[in-house]
């Protein structure tokens, strides 16, 4: 079986998270998660892609939102509330938990790494999930109106304020997470996945960390994106809005320019067959909208073969 | 009206206080409450006293536990011990929402006051809840096995070790509640009630703070305490255990020689009215277990008349 570094931000990267960990094993398989858009909200540190991502592997994800858990409540929030409390970024009552436990870790100064791993062990995720960095990285949208802080912007504003650039508060300080180093060191990595998440605000805030492009291709191996352009529009999220706010075409093949040499392929969608072998990047085609647990299990096998094929 | 301050600790008093709070309105009635058994747990500063006199006062009380609201769920506790989470102190959702929202007000500077205040009036409470100080005061709990903090002793051993003694930690460093003072000195004070809260936990706190005693003395109006031992036992909580083991009589006659000349009076149980006239502080006697809220306004009655009575 190949080891494979897969690299995701929140609920659409997750859904191919998920379908590679139904293929490969924990020693197979390593998955790396922005924290751009993590926040301090109510007290707590909250990484909103890490607990995508965590809780889409241990399978307790809510399926209908994408974010937080299947099987929630809501007593907490409506009783903040009542106390006059932000009720704009949801915290379900189980969710909270999780919140808590990582905050008193963050504070008893446990790494956020440190942290991840205890939440995932305790959920039963057997993956590894490595947060891009244990250094504070926090992504800023620049809007006409003004910089906003990520889940501001992707929120409470609900993507609605029209983007003109973005920024990476703290990435040149931060260093690139020392656990996915050493991934990119091994002998046996077979390849790298970018996961269809945004480029921009889930993909870019860790190519911003000093050196780790060039640890990502320094590894030597196919690093391969699937497009989470699908046809020109983006399948969750604010990706193709950004792109047109950005005055730069919303097409896999903006995706290609976007990530440049780092790529050694991209996965196109069946939707976009027309740019198969047109674009400068080599491109295979496959089914990427995911709706079905069999669809991310069906991609996963897409991605890792498309890995095998440039070997 | 009389204008009555009335100190109370956690559930016992609480259950006169809410029948005052009947008898009396907010101009007429105000409320000191101990914050000596307050701690920080899970990175929230609690505070079990003011939150059952808040709750009480609010009618959105557990009245089967005394502690906590009422149409509660557990959803974060159940998740929380999941993450390997301390779960002895019992965290309802909607409870929790109460301690964000003081924690954060507390961590942007206010006062306990403030945030008490606050609280309050969200939850619609129009008394006055003072805490005895904004100042940390913290109750350990002396044993054979070394010192506890008080809700390792009260809630996490349920009150299994023997008490050989109180230390208020910061008391020495602490002030009166400025608005405690401002109350006393009110030329219209009628009288000041001493709930039936435990004398050592619940009581002493207040009364160890620099000037406290002195300050309630000073303010020449009858005090009047209920005795929170009837019959020789504690209707609530652990106030007959610690006496035995501090090798006192638990009777209400003993609760009358802790107060010593603090006391105008002391209202009996019907189970002591043999102690009626055998105190070397006047008594009266009323049925002082309130099982309805009837018994609570009709010992808030009982209680005014004997302030009265000493006019």
């Amino acid at each position: 079986m190949p080891r494979i570094l897969a690299i995701s931000g929140g609920v659409g990267g997750a859904k191919l998270a998920l379908g590679l960990a139904k293929i490969l094993g924990p020693e197979q398989l390593t998955f790396v998660v922005n924290t751009g858009d993590d926040f301090e909200h109510l007290g707590f540190y909250i990484a909103p892609d890490v607990d995508t991502l965590t809780y889409t592997l241990a399978e307790v994800s809510n399926t209908e939102t994408g974010w937080g858990r299947g099987d929630e409540s809501w007593q907490f929030m409506d009783a903040l509330e009542a106390l006059g409390g932000e009720t704009w970024f949801r915290l379900g009552d189980r969710d909270l938990a999780l919140h808590v436990t990582r905050t008193r870790m963050l504070d008893a100064g446990a790494t956020l790494s440190e942290a991840t791993d205890h939440i995932c062990r305790a959920l039963g995720v057997q993956h590894r999930v490595l947060p891009m960095s244990d250094d504070p990285v926090r992504t800023t949208v620049h809007t006409p109106e003004g910089p906003l802080a990520f889940q501001h912007y992707f929120v409470r504003d609900r993507c609605k304020p029209a983007v003109t650039g973005f920024e990476f508060e703290g990435v040149a300080a931060a260093a690139l997470n020392p656990q996915i180093r050493e991934c990119l060191l091994e002998s046996d990595l077979d390849g790298i996945v970018i996961c269809p998440s945004n480029p921009f605000v889930s993909i870019d805030p860790l190519l911003h960390i000093p050196g780790a492009r060039d640890a990502l291709q320094g590894a030597g191996v196919p690093i391969v994106a699937v497009s989470p352009i699908v046809g020109g529009t983006a399948i969750k999220g604010p990706t193709a809005k950004m792109m047109q706010e950005l005055k730069v075409p919303a097409s896999a093949e903006q995706v290609a320019r976007h990530y440049g040499d780092l790529l050694t392929g991209l996965v196109l969608d069946e939707q976009d067959r027309g740019l198969h072998g047109a674009l400068n990047t080599p491109t295979t085609v496959a089914q990427t909208v995911m709706v079905t647990l069999q669809d991310r299990v069906d991609l996963g096998h897409t991605v890792l073969d498309f890995i095998a094929s440039f070997g």
